[in-house]
């Protein structure tokens, strides 16, 4: 056991007086990620400057955020994400090269279990909403079309729910579908138009947000996983640009290149080859790219 | 309202972008300081670069520390306290001219009611421990005897226990009294030397100081509360350099200042005149300065 340094507190050098008691650390991670995080939290202090009031509604605040927080809930996920920080830890781990696509959040509403389809299949179990068909190519980053790529699709409904959300008054795995690319690497499905939604916002995080004049809002999106065995799994969605939340995602899950196109199909011919019944579908084209796994 | 900024996310402007949409804050300063938080906390972990599983565990430490938070345990300030926050928030907001007393940092035990005595009384109410005298002056900067300055003391007994921490086991207010100056500026009084203490280890804070090869002591000390009106009010603490944890105190309450002395007196004379009993009694010699209020 290596000798402690002396911690006699002084403003000018707290950080170093803290972190220097970790000398003995067992697991050198733990004391790198304490260095940097107490380093980072005492300038921020001495930039924000807090009254012991202050100070002490911080305390409150992350209390309270602890105690609405259950096996349902989990308020400090909602603290991170509307900070930016998931975000962020996604973006950091998910470096990929230029023109692959790009990774987002996967959010609280992915399940297994979810049944393989033949491609063309509606997704929409209880046909409420506006038709929707969304379609287009998995390729690499060469542009070749991917084979026997899984793709992992679930959406919110036309109402901004979830199946797991309205159990009881949604079908079971409804907007949820599993799809594997044939030798053309193309993949196709109908679903309805997804709402956009609200993230919990009866606890401190959406008090937060109203303070900060923001709004507790997602824009439409479908989500993906998209998996081949050798290529870097991309977890995504593609978000409807013609939202109203669509340049402001509390969340923060919207990149450029994920904003797909929402097409309004109205030429009856069309709308009878997809099997609807009109008067319009949404046609939404996408195509993605995987990069190989290093 | 103003119109909020686009929030499209990248690893490069993931702050900017996140504080981007507080625009319109009701609130100027809670504006401010989430600009700083969330600068700062994007550059923590830019640099720490998480894994998700770490990024998870934060989470789950975050969530744990706010379960163990109570009406009588509050472990986000202990975990504010053993990352040397609560000291700094404290020196930010007792910043004084030099030669003046510094502060330190209050403690969950300072309660009201306390009993006002004449100097020299003893307020060990149980006899438990080894004798001790606490004495000295309370100056002002220039040097002059400062008259009636309200000192409030309150101190852990020679098992490291505060009174209100043994109900029914130490007398009420036991080690604990308030005097008041005369015209000579002098202080006195008895009591028992004494011992170190741990903070609360059973909870996540007392995992992450084991986890870093800390531990949770305090190395011993008698807490003040020194007011007079048109001074600035001293919250702090005297401590015991031969304690065994004086340089790594587990809040970092120890400012070099603040350092005592315990002298060990065993004239038979000098414990006569204290009215001890003997074989010794340790002779803890301390002026204060107070400052005027700015
Ligand atoms: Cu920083
Ligand atoms: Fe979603
Ligand atoms: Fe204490």
């Amino acid at each position: 056991m290596k000798a402690l340094p002396k911690a006699y507190f002084t403003e000018a050098d707290s950080a170093e007086v803290v972190t220097g008691q970790n000398v003995n650390a067992k697991d050198a991670r733990l004391k790198q990620v304490m260095e940097i995080i107490t380093r980072h939290l005492h300038a921020a202090i001495k930039e924000i400057e807090p009254t012991q009031e202050e100070w002490m509604k911080a305390i409150l605040y992350l209390t309270a955020t602890g105690h609405k927080s259950d096996d349902w809930r989990q308020e400090f996920i909602l603290l991170s994400d509307v900070l930016g920080v998931s975000m962020l830890v996604d973006a950091i781990n998910s470096r990929r090269p230029k023109g692959a696509s790009e990774n987002t959040v996967l959010g609280p509403f992915h399940i297994g279990g979810t049944p393989e389809y033949e491609m063309g299949f509606n997704i929409c179990l209880d046909g409420k909403g506006e038709d929707m068909v969304a379609r287009g190519r998995v390729l690499d980053v060469d542009g070749n079309p991917l084979e026997g790529v899984k793709i992992d699709v679930w959406q919110a409904n036309d109402e901004g729910f979830y199946d797991v959300q309205q159990k009881g008054i949604q079908p079971d795995f409804n907007l949820r579908g599993v799809f594997r690319t044939g030798a053309d690497g193309t993949y196709w499905f109908k679903a309805v138009r997804p709402q956009h939604y609200s993230i919990p916002d009866d606890g401190p995080v959406g008090e937060l947000l109203y303070a900060l004049g923001r709004h507790p809002y997602r824009p439409a999106h479908l989500h993906y996983i998209l998996s081949k065995e050798g290529y870097d799994e991309v977890t995504t969605h593609i978000f409807d640009p013609d939202d109203i939340y669509i340049n402001n995602d509390a969340v923060f899950g919207v990149k450029e290149s994920l904003i797909a196109e929402f097409v309004k199909v109205e030429d009856p011919a069309k709308i009878a080859e997809m099997g609807f019944e009109g008067p319009f579908y949404w046609d939404v084209k996408f195509d993605f790219v995987l990069a190989p796994k290093t």
